[in-house]
């Protein structure tokens, strides 16, 4: 085992670097298809309040997915624990994270928050919370990051919004069976604003460092979640976080973590770091191929993981 | 955080003691309805090789499904990792563990080994390489709990080898797909005696050491696995150990675990301690009631898990 | 076999009357709860013009998903034939008439365009060449019916549209697989109106004439469809149009045939007569029980079905 | 319309001549892929017992799935109809014909008696009944066609027999469900023994006869069955008949039908004609290519269908 240092982050970066190229940037939007596929950045935030970067670990990206573990945890401030899980589950899908099959078969509950059918629930229980959920979620992130800049990114949004017929679908089967109350297209716009916020690995990992430390932000005084909730949330992570790769994550980084098809990944050692790295080529999960390959090293070179 | 002891593993015995009569004792066979419900025990081992137990920790049970992570660390031991895995994926299954849909709808490869699918895919490939899987699995059993006198219940075996149809059915299905090699009958005759075999909470804890302790059993002087193997069985242990609730698990407890329906669990905290609970009453999922409470309060009062 | 009279269907009547009682009037939405389920009609339109009828045959009742084939039939009217069956295909679904779990296995093409998924794409393809869809079809029904105070119930309509998730659901999806073109509410709307229209039994039987006499409406000089168009159409309905039902409508009544939860039924027999049955009690799979009963008495008493 | 005549036949082997090439033949035996494909013949048989063919009309072919038909019609005439449909259902599958996904989901009930899990039911009841099923179903063939020479292929059933994987696990997945009674490699014998007969396109028009007279065999002073059992097994293969390419041949055809990988296609039109066509290459749904071609042509000269 080796000491962290931003040497060896930067020799991660260098071996994984000629990855890039053999995976595919998100093109499912314009505005994610022009994102330049040669980046690759990383960042560890640890327990004593380091930072350690390399590669493009301050070029933000559009955080996509990996909003679904805020929105939980904004859900999970505001509600009590049972009404968030009588509406949605906590068990991996076995199933692609868009699909309708699984949701029908179980009659409108979701597997788990991570899923789209999910994540539109957690939006839709913010809807009835919160005034303007998308400012609260905001607020929560520039907080946690300590850094007021950051922003949503309303070309993404609007042109998400655009496409975002599967999702209205599994929006209006989930009203069918009595699990979304509100308007589907008012949840939606929260949803897709949510997904286009953009933030740098930097932001990222220490806007992450709560579930590494117990529920309480590294840096910060107040307790943001209980113990017993970020442990439960790493949990959820663990094993739904990576859609339908979340074994094989496991398998290989043994973290909990929650991607983005921007490229992002986010990951946590509980007692020890909150991690971010990015690059925008996909594998074929949607998930970041270099980024996986990243936290992997970075997990044999620290000999550190979960497992 | 309080410190392992008999009394705290007496005590979690005693607050767990009333949910006896809340679950169902297995009664798809004759020889399992017959086991008498109102047992409990736990025993946990840790790395410096103390053995901790409380309530019927010395009564051997049948290990059913437990028996699935051992021919799986067996499998491990004699093929080519990459042998296993292009035969059985590593990702949870989100169906039923003994549903054919998912497997026809991948074309025969099973989610994971720890489904009935995958599980016989691994006594397959155990059927091809070893003269006597079953020999070889016992011996292993009891090189690892130094207990010669652990025995396979042929009673159950053949018991189970009666109501084999949907066994069958998934072989067979397999072997549509090419996934299967042996006779579908000598194949599931291993397989029920691997089920059948009876252990108690302390051979079990002991048996499981070697994945709290980077893949040497305790005591030991020769690994059994590579340390990155055994992190990886922890991995799909974690993901997939307990059927349809490994998320539940996940949240509540927090370890990789592995459920039989006998009533056993066993789990393991990576670097401390590996441990078994048992008691016969299953909950709606199939897994011991009792037991995941008893592993819930152990973690509770050692504020230890790996999130 | 007997000869057709008013003195049979009275018989008929009669037989089946008290079925009335053990089936269950539709209650989704208010307009159709509140009928009074104690009515039952029935009228036989033959090729040569003469009208038979017995019981309620004069009582107009909501049409429902009998006006999918009139939509049907008024597209393939507009459309080539080949620009209707490259959107919705022609075989039974062997699915509930209104899952997603098809549609979404199968990209986005409804099995057929009697189901919900196919009648939204029919209505679809209305909407991209008829100025006002719901009035063609209107014009269309008073055509076949001679009867020009037939009307759309906007109470029922609007109703519909209030409860109309997973209809959206389902349009939704559709959209994203690019098998939908206009906005889901319009054609939501136009499609809730044509399900609304109230008809009763005489006026339906006329209206289907043009299904038993080759395409051409009985008493009309000019072809609606041709020869081999309504051939193809009654074959659909032989084996999709009693939705998960069709094959044991088929083996007991043996007739192409189109029932609505309005608890009407159409039937024909080609080259002879049109008939219409009404009940509103409904059987488990949705089909109107005393109307089945009724067809089922006719084919026996006068030994005609097509097979 | 025409009048039927050789010289018709002949002209539509002549027309539907050009379409050999375009499909494939069944590969999945060595005895059937051997099968030249340049063969192809039809043969009507009237009420008034003519019989008129063109083409290679004489030359024995592989039954295989027609046999299907037969043996349903021989379980009716050895048990009380209810008796057959508690066991097996009457509706189209909107499944392939050989998927276990439907057989889960609704419990081991077959959908209908021509997919495969609802033939193996059939057989297995079958087996219940008759000392010898397949040798009662032989006798059936020989007195129906006037043909005592028609055998089994038994290298074509050993053959079957060897490449079983996929319909043992449907006879064991119906078994735990207990919707299966007898040994599984009994019934998947009889099975394939039935599947391998050898007939000619003029014994099975022969043989069908009964479909198209009313349940009496044309020429025949006994009913084999009565006119309803008739109907309603008319009315089963129009819906059921042609795998997931039923609701097209209705279409495109317009009778009820049963077809084989073999090739072979048998047709009727109650109160006129039994049909069979035959040639060995199949489409994408394993029906005979130029075999429906045949069939269409014959319905269009005739102008005849049962729409």
């Amino acid at each position: 085992m080796k000491d962290l240092s931003n040497e060896m982050l930067q020799e991660i970066i260098s071996e994984v670097k000629p990855l890039i190229g053999k995976g595919k940037v998100a093109d499912y939007i314009p505005a994610l298809a022009q994102v330049n596929n040669n980046q690759l950045g990383i960042a560890v935030y640890t327990l004593d309040g380091r930072i350690y970067h390399a590669g493009d670990a301050s070029t933000a990206f559009s955080i996509q997915s990996i909003s679904k573990a805020l929105s939980l945890t904004l859900a999970l401030s505001v509600y009590e624990e049972q009404e968030v899980w009588s509406r949605v589950g906590k068990e991996p899908s076995g199933q692609a994270f868009n699909s309708l099959v699984q949701l029908e078969l179980e009659h409108g509950i979701p597997r788990n928050p991570f899923i789209n059918a999910g994540a539109l629930v957690i939006s839709d229980l913010l809807a009835d919370k919160l005034i303007t959920p998308r400012f609260s979620l905001m607020e929560l992130i520039r907080h946690l990051s300590h850094n007021p800049k950051i922003q949503f990114d309303k070309g993404v949004a609007r042109s998400e919004f655009k496409h975002s017929a599967r999702n209205s679908a599994i929006a209006y089967l989930m009203k069918d069976y009595d699990n979304f109350k509100n308007q589907v297209e008012t949840v939606l716009k929260d949803y897709f604003q949510a997904c286009s916020i953009k933030m740098n690995c930097i932001d990222l990992a220490k806007t992450f460092s709560f579930l590494a430390n117990r529920g309480t932000p590294v840096g910060h005084k107040e307790t943001l979640i209980s113990p017993k909730m970020s442990k439960q949330i790493n949990a959820l992570l663990a094993t739904c976080g990576l859609y339908d790769e979340a074994g094989d994550f496991a398998y290989r980084v043994g973290m909990p973590g929650k991607s983005g098809v921007g490229g992002g990944i986010i990951a946590v050692i509980p007692g020890e770091m909150s991690i971010c790295v990015w690059s925008p080529e996909l594998n074929e999960s949607g998930n970041s191929l270099a980024g996986i390959a990243a936290l992997e090293l970075l997990t044999n070179k620290l000999s550190r993981s979960i497992f």
